[in-house]
């Protein structure tokens, strides 16, 4: 007998966001509805829930179809979420406990690193309950959030574990952003600028336009802005015809290469937004030095990346080997030859997979020697 | 902003059922062959490594196109495998030791316990890496090594964590099957009774014929008979229009809800399949007693376990109260409203909603009352 049969499975994506989400009328229907209210348990980062009191009662408020089970459940925020092991075990058991079923919901709220740790918790509960991520960061809105991963950090390697599982649905709202730190505020801009590079010049155009007013933390600018780095995430996914990642050419990891191995060599106190604007400038840099990018346009990238608030000649650069060592790791991660992408204009990314390494060496130097610094 | 995208995941499922699989020619292509040699780790129960020796050669020079890595890993055999946490923990720390990446293979060999451990740490390591099967058991080969998922067992719940992730292909040898123990080697033919008699009533014609061969472990006579079962359960994964089970209807876990409370109960010294022999015993039962089904019918089903060597009045039965707690347990992780499946006729299965839990104490009660004693 050899069977070999084709088969397929539907998903959908949904993605909400608007400013005041939760507490208005209007907004659409998000369950199925089908059996009556569903156990719901919700999930959220500690700092969040002392960063804005009253959050817990706006999110159970707000979603009134849910029947809530037990306290809200707090988990830390940040990497260290995803670092520790017994973080998920014990999350694992109050998802047990709370007696879910797979029409249950997990509503999950926080950071990308708590959305990625609950995500992985409630896709393996039952081999997956349904996951409502709430995104309370910029770095969440812009990107993450509307992904359709998660994963924990094990053996000292990001995202280690994981899995790909669609969530429920993805809510946003731009005034949870309010809370949050200069430094996380500033950092989910480079991935929009990351997807702006690859897809849509007019969204460059806006954010480098625009870059002081969104550093300084403009929310009417920034909605617009991150709404459509959203889309773009999200189109890219349920469009690109590989939501899983299956096949070795991965876009939407523009700059990740570089940017994965510094936060694993920061001990992950650099972010992830802050670690992705380095690594974009170093593969901006980079193509800039192969010939492929007009220095102009490099610089004018670095630049508009510096006015976002990123500081680019992180000290970690000072060591180029270690970094290197970062794309063979890459390759490891998703599988069969290595293949970055790089730059040839606002709008131009293509698959590379002949990469120099003194090149990329010469690229870091570049960005290490760069005068920009903290912004205020 | 509302996005509401849907899409689609293609995917394949390749099953290969041959005596001699990986010792003769001819076999067809497995790899995808796309980059050379791929990186490969075995692992395998530690109990088969024991029973049959020779066995490691016979895989690793039977997939010559495999780059394998280190020497081959044994895990323990049966749900000792999925009941402990750092069996699976140390799987995943071997599998990063051996640096795959998303295009390498994980090729297990075991039985449905092992196959399910080893499934998990596959689909969990990078979010996935390949996962060719190689099902050493009846059971396997007749029904579990072909489904899609994977799991552990934890907090006292069966398959409480997994996922669905459909293997890269099954390899089934029925010679593979001579090293089992007798329990074992009977362990297999009660799900394709159940297939049989929800699918395909000349499967179950043949199974009720030849009951006392299959018992008596003829291989020429259980080959056909496993490769119409596996070929039965894969055509309903793939066909059937739920592949990942997200409807509440679940026809191939007919006689399941008890199987599953059942093994929970035995501390699982009660093997899954003398477990859905009881547990189909027990719904043929009250669908006779609920006049669904003729009672000559019901009684040749149960003569028909009992020949295959399946012992049904099992001492946990005298005990119904926790085992009709199994219902509830079923609901939980299936999801949704409860839905078993009940039997007119062997092949007209049906989804049923409204049961009584007086008469399947009735029933339960039967089943315990019967004459049938264990198989010389």
């Amino acid at each position: 007998m050899d069977l070999n049969l084709e088969f397929s499975a539907g998903y959908h994506h949904r993605v909400l966001m608007a400013r005041g989400l939760l507490r208005g009328a209007g907004r659409p229907p998000l369950m199925a509805g089908d059996d009556g209210p569903a156990r719901a348990c919700l999930v959220l980062d500690k700092g969040l829930a002392t960063a804005r009191p009253g959050f817990v009662e706006e999110v159970t408020g707000g979603l009134p179809e849910l029947d809530w089970q037990r306290p809200p459940y707090l988990v830390p925020g940040g990497e260290p979420a995803k670092n520790d092991p017994s973080v998920l075990e014990d999350l694992l058991r109050h998802l047990h406990d709370a007696h879910l079923c797979r029409r249950s919901y997990v509503v999950a709220a926080g950071g990308g690193a708590v959305l990625d740790l609950v995500g992985l918790a409630a896709a393996l509960t039952h081999r997956g309950v349904r996951l409502i991520r709430l995104s309370t960061t910029t770095l969440g809105q812009a990107d993450s959030a509307v992904g359709v991963k998660n994963g924990v950090n094990r053996f000292g390697k990001k995202n280690f574990l994981g899995t790909f599982a669609p969530p429920w649905a993805v809510l946003c709202d731009p005034d949870w952003l309010t809370s949050l730190r200069d430094y996380d505020w500033r950092s989910g801009f480079s991935e929009a600028v990351k997807v702006a590079l690859l897809k849509d010049p007019d969204l460059f155009e806006t954010l480098d336009g625009q870059a002081d007013a969104l550093r300084e933390r403009d929310l009417d600018r920034a909605t617009p802005v991150l709404a459509r780095s959203a889309e773009l995430h999200t189109l890219h996914i349920v469009r690109g015809g590989d939501p899983f990642e299956w096949r070795t050419a991965r876009p939407l990891d523009f700059g990740h290469w570089a940017a994965h191995k510094l936060e694993q060599m920061s001990g992950f106190r650099l972010g992830h937004g802050h670690a992705v604007a380095i690594g974009l400038a170093i593969d901006v840099t980079y193509s800039a030095l192969a010939g492929l990018l007009s220095a102009s346009q490099a610089e004018r990238i670095c630049g508009c990346l510096e006015r976002l608030g990123f500081v680019l000649p992180h000290p970690l650069l000072s060591e180029p080997n270690p970094l290197l060592d970062g794309l063979e790791e890459f390759r490891e991660h998703l599988g069969g030859p290595l293949t970055i992408t790089l730059l040839r204009a606002p709008g131009e990314g293509f698959d590379a997979t002949d990469i120099d390494p003194a090149r990329m060496q010469d690229a870091i130097r570049q960005v290490a020697a760069r005068a920009s610094s903290a912004c205020p």
